[in-house]
């Protein structure tokens, strides 16, 4: 496994791969939920690429930059074991040197839910991986089910530019208890570990509503709030029944929907969903 | 020559080529400036690729899309004189389909300028042509220093998302009497059209200045203002004297410079520029 931090080294090294590769873009700190993204890819391409950035321009200024969990060392050790062929660790200087000024913007998918609290947030998050696409060239691209939005908007942007890159986005993988991985969970208390399950009970009720033939999106709202509240720990910010494509709320379920939810637990903050229809 | 109207084919043909490929983005109506662009790609590349595409995005709401000039069938004459492998003539549906919401903007480099008086003309400049960069995939791709801010912007763009194309910015082409080639030249009535020669002769006093010693740039700013006032059909927009790459206006001439104007001969509006130093 080659480790290189500057994009010519990138380059260089990404030359020397014949045939098709898969990218798996992360900002490190990696749990199962990142290999089996390196997982899936490896299945379907000859090489895999995985990209460690904790990436500045997707925090907001009150949010968590300065204490994001790294651990680069586990992170090589787990991705060499993964069959990674070649890992890129880019310094902050590497993707915004002086003068940087161009960004990549997805406009009405970006202002929902997670955009409408974390209103730069997504701007740096097509920005980055515009760069993090241009930098390494694969045939493929990863996401994760659990950041939906964010697959949502990286696929309209993808399409949009006509980057000639595949999405593929693969279901999120939770602990035994349903808690969606995250590296975000190592914040919580251990009382509010326990309590984060609600995240996924709340779900699986809308879930269950939906199977026995509720159709009304306000409804499974309301299960998911309710549900949320019982929880003393847990402060619900969002709950959405929306189009899978285009975030926008239903009000009756039809196709392929996103019911998505963001909970503080204490000061961490969660966010989770499932697909359904 | 191949034409093609969709991204399919487009990539289709494009995969046929093998050796570089030198792409050069067009809006139609060529002439010899577009000409000597395909023959500097001609000259540095294995295969030639140019897009026609009057894009709707860079105009303004009082600008002259509708009556942009059109010719496709000259153009495609000229183009297949001039040796280029592959034309690409999407549509406007081709480019902006339905739900189309993805923006690349270039900051600072944008406000000034043509950015100015145009304010939303640069985003889409640079979300087309990075869409057409993504489309095409060229190894070179060429612009003209007449649009000498476009040039500087594409340039920004592109270093700054990573895009692996080297831009090359070829001279600009002129008339006999020093006008700067454009399709706009067109609209201008014959006094107009031998009044516009005010532009050249205004750079080049500015021109003759500074090869005489003068570094002071407001004075070579008031060389160009004070001669185009001297023609009575032709009004003045802006002249600035700036820094080649981050078009900051200067105090004294020392590195690359970039001195520029726009002018409206009547309803057409023309715009010039020599580089210095």
């Amino acid at each position: 496994m080659k480790i290189v931090t500057s994009i010519h080294d990138l380059r260089t090294e990404r030359h020397l791969l014949s045939g098709s590769v898969g990218f798996v873009p992360t900002m490190g700190f990696l749990h199962a939920g990142h290999i089996s993204l390196v997982a899936a890819a490896r299945a379907e391409c000859d090489h895999v690429i995985v990209s460690i950035f904790v990436n500045p321009t997707q925090f907001g200024p009150n949010e968590d930059l300065a204490k994001y969990p790294r651990d680069l060392p586990r992170d090589l050790a787990l991705l060499e074991t993964a069959g990674v062929d070649l890992v890129w660790t880019p310094t902050v200087e590497v993707m915004y040197p002086t003068g940087f000024q161009t960004w990549v913007q997805v406009e009405a998918l970006t202002r929902r839910l997670e955009g409408e609290v974390r209103p730069t947030h997504f701007r740096g998050v097509t920005t980055v991986v515009a760069k993090l696409f241009h930098a390494v060239g694969p045939d493929k691209a990863y996401f994760g089910q659990k950041d939906a939005q964010q697959a949502a908007v990286v696929r309209r942007m993808t399409k949009d530019l006509d980057i000639p890159i595949e999405i593929v986005v693969c279901p999120t993988l939770r602990e035994p208890d349903g808690l969606a991985m995250s590296s975000r969970n190592m914040y919580l208390s251990p009382a509010e570990r326990q309590a984060a399950t609600i995240l996924f009970r709340a779900l699986s009720a809308a879930k269950s509503a939906y199977d026995s033939g509720e159709r009304i999106a306000e409804r499974l709202r309301a299960i998911v709030s309710s549900t949320v509240v019982s929880e003393s720990l847990a402060k619900l910010q969002y709950v959405s029944c929306a189009d899978y494509d285009s975030l926008e709320e239903l009000e009756t379920v039809r196709g392929k929907t996103l019911i998505s939810m963001a909970v503080f637990m204490g000061k961490t903050r969660l966010i989770d969903n499932f697909v359904i229809g």
